[in-house]
């Protein structure tokens, strides 16, 4: 392959947003595609993942991750395909994972490939796109965050916010597989006849027709033994008020208090914890890396036999970056968001 | 003793107080007194203890034990002296602690003195002062609470807010004895002096002085492991700022919260719970009392080799118990605020 015949596209971090991000926060360039250094590697491109988190690497706070600074290419998670290498760990062909960021080719280092992440895929075990979902990222988010930090027993009552999105998804099967009564919490009928009718779950809330409270109480009549909490604000409070006692909150996200311009809204029923000697607990997926292999093992296992389900929801193009993240945060997509970037 | 010349002269809950309670809330009551009915038994109050929970109790809202009802006797533990016994558990000259109330004189049936906690306490223990304090509820609060839900480990930075007060001073000074690096919270310079020398606290931050959080970065270098909380709103999400990885928060009260005339003020910084890998998780002391006995020999012998103090903020007569009570929660007590009703 001609290398330098190729150009990289790329979407960098023109400056930090204000609110929710708008197309002056991004800038797009193209780079030529160089031969990769000794033990250095270069990736093409196939499928990134679009994930809530990435809004928080746009701040200039500190977190569990230096933010994207300004000017660099967008920090993404993603799939694709080595089309050079000098590193004997990856081959022509191989498909591989890791932080490619938002760009049509990714050029690594040694050391730069293994701070990416990047470990080869089997397409056996599942798509490219699941992969990215239930296999990826997402998945092993909802895996570690409801097993090792929420720690359901069979019998307990799961509730899921963001039940149709690819965190939620995982959580919710998983939960069921593992015994547990699961409701999800979604936006939209469809979402949630989808999490019922396909997913399996017992039933689901559709928080955008009112009443959370009151449905929480309708459909989880025994409380609340572990709520995984990927949006935050009302819903949260909501569920703190509907805990059955020792109940565990497992802090994954809080998608609704991304883009606000003014004060993260605090969980004013906190004191819930209290009244239920229960517990919120924060989980970070990069701290579980060493047990991935297993997790995606299992979990791989549940696709496989039909125990478990996806749902990715793909847009093509990486000049759509930018108004496709947005979909995240308007709630408009349905299942994992996929940006397709190259077929093959 | 002729008891049908004593008068009980009580402080019942006349309505339920909006923000900070006043006058008009209370009802002053005078009722005779009776020989026990059979298996019960007549305790003189001495002491009572004045709780920050109190003002909980006094709301009409759903918490780990049902409200105080209108025109009841508030509820109050206390310590006093059994009078009259038809309960072979009881002996007349006995001092028992238990919910008493607050009245001088409390009667109570075979049932009700088992679900009021009536025990009997050893003044070779500690006085009856210390009986309300490190060896009764706050002690047994700060005992389980630090321990069993904040797990400190030697070397680990534990921060206490309401330092001086009664839960405050047993959590530091057992978190000292484990070997940890203590700093507390509290308001107002004498406060801390006293913490720092005559508790040994290795330091103490005047809330009243401004920056809270500059002056954790200062004294916990490394973050803060463990934080006791006992006031909320805006101290609590200073320490959210200041958290060492894996931290736990210790959820017993919220002292900045409990006369609002608002909703709570929620953590806005709870978000740091993810950043840290922290847990945030609520306790009642009510739910250890059967580790009380071994919980109390270990303070008793702390008090008796001196590696433990105490300090009671006494004041005269069930006459002051409504102004009393508005000390706590102006930061106006130094030290377990204790009603002293009766000398002997």
């Amino acid at each position: 392959m001609n290398l330098t015949a190729l150009a990289n596209h790329q979407v960098r971090l023109a400056r930090r947003p204000n609110g929710m991000p708008v197309r002056e926060d991004w800038s797009f360039t193209t780079e030529p595609v160089a031969e990769p250094t000794d033990g250095g590697v270069l990736v093409k491109t196939l499928s990134l993942s679009l994930d809530p988190a990435m809004r928080g690497w746009m701040n200039d706070a500190k977190s569990y991750i230096p933010p994207v600074g300004i000017n660099e290419v967008m920090r993404a998670g993603g799939v694709g395909k080595v089309i050079a290498s000098k590193n004997p760990k990856y081959a022509v062909g191989d498909l591989v994972s890791g932080a490619l960021g938002v760009q049509e080719y990714a050029a690594f280092g040694e050391a730069e490939a293994k701070k990416a992440g990047l470990v080869k895929i089997d397409t056996r075990a599942g798509t490219i796109n699941q992969w990215l979902n239930v296999l990826g990222m997402p998945g092993m988010t909802g895996y570690f965050g409801l097993l090792d930090v929420g720690q359901p027993k069979p019998g307990d009552t799961v509730v899921v916010s963001g039940a149709a999105g690819a965190v939620g998804q995982t959580v919710g099967q998983l939960a069921k597989i593992k015994g547990c009564r699961v409701v999800g919490i979604a936006g939209g009928r469809a979402k949630c006849d989808w999490v019922v009718g396909e997913l399996g779950f017992d039933a689901c809330i559709d928080y955008k027709a009112g009443n959370v409270k009151a449905a929480l109480k309708e459909h989880c009549p025994k409380g609340v033994d572990v709520y995984f909490d990927n949006v935050g604000g009302e819903i949260l409070d909501d569920v703190l008020t509907r805990l059955a006692r020792g109940a565990r909150i497992v802090i994954c996200g809080a998608i609704s208090q991304y883009n606000n311009t003014t004060a993260v809204q605090g969980p004013k029923n906190y004191l819930s914890l209290l009244v239920f000697r229960a517990r919120m607990e924060g989980m970070v997926v990069f701290d579980y890396v060493e047990r991935f292999p297993q997790a995606v093992a299992e979990l791989a296992g549940y696709l496989r036999d039909g125990r478990m389900k996806s749902k990715e929801d793909v847009v093509q193009g990486i000049e759509n970056f930018p108004d496709t993240l947005l979909k995240l945060f308007k709630g408009e997509n349905f299942g994992k968001l996929v940006l397709q970037v190259a077929q093959d």
